[in-house]
């Protein structure tokens, strides 16, 4: 796997402080918007979608990575180049699955939460970061890749760590060849 | 004027992309919920004044600058500093008034709107960027300084510079004063 090339870095970055906060007033924002949690993390995965899909060409662009060649390089690559580049972390990866297409990424920071404490309680069922779920959905999209991204665990909600999980759907092709 | 120390600086940054991608994600769910350019803008501002007042600890842990003698030097030090270390840009700074409180932030290139071409024609009343103007007042109110941010030029509206507009105000105890 290739490093991402590191040019211009410095103007590529911001402070995470300024992006956590206004992070913190987008969900705030949806809250008040809509009464179920459901909602919200729809509409957060929503907002990510749209955001992975235009990110996707920036990403390639800046991090002059090669094409994956399995799922497994792809949710390395998505962890230890995307997430490094991005949120300046590196969480961990797992498979999950026999069949080789989940993946979990265990992070032990969340750096989106920085100034969360708790979830309040009549916000239980908020998915408080689901906007990186849909961000990754997105960009995974544009390669031509179909995934669910779930969390599978929240630090926010009392779990010892925090996990996304992305399971990689079977190509359409792949449904229609098998059908035939 | 001291510079900022830059202890962990890497630990703090994430790519600018996303967050100016988050933040149309909030801009453009503000233009769903309010019809008025004039609700999206006061909106932007109350965000990003709670944002600005929670912002100026985090400033100030890790500029480790020392306190500001004059209006002058405030400006200079939001300039030089504060721009500089959450959003990578310095801005230059011309005082417009010969009571010495009136300054300006001129911004040749706007890190925010990377994505944004112009401004829809039924928006031409939004300020943009208005979430900016909320967190340099409400940091300013936090080290009690009252003033009022607004933006005097924005490129997105046609000008040629994106300039915000700082008028600081005379302190309470001034005019009580003045009044005596």
């Amino acid at each position: 796997m290739s490093r991402p090339a590191g040019r211009k870095q410095e103007n590529h970055k911001i402070s995470r402080e300024l992006f956590v906060l206004t992070y913190g007033a987008l969900v705030a924002q949806l809250c008040k918007d809509y009464e179920k949690d459901e909602d919200v993390n729809s509409c957060l995965d929503r907002m990510g979608h749209s955001i992975g899909v235009r990110l996707i060409d920036d990403f390639l662009a800046r991090s002059a990575v090669k094409k994956c060649r399995s799922y497994s390089e792809t949710a390395e690559m998505i962890a230890q180049v995307a997430f490094k580049m991005y949120l300046g972390v590196t969480p961990s990866v797992t498979c999950s699955s026999p069949a080789g297409n989940e993946f979990s990424l265990i992070l032990d920071k969340n750096p989106l939460v920085d100034f969360v404490e708790e979830l309040p309680a009549e916000r239980a069922s908020l998915c408080y970061c689901n906007l990186l779920c849909g961000v990754i959905r997105g960009a995974l999209e544009m390669v031509h890749l179909a995934a669910e991204v779930t969390f599978l665990q929240d630090r926010l909600k009392g779990d010892p760590v925090t996990e996304i999980g992305i399971t990689f759907l079977r190509k359409a092709e792949d449904r229609k060849h098998k059908r035939n």
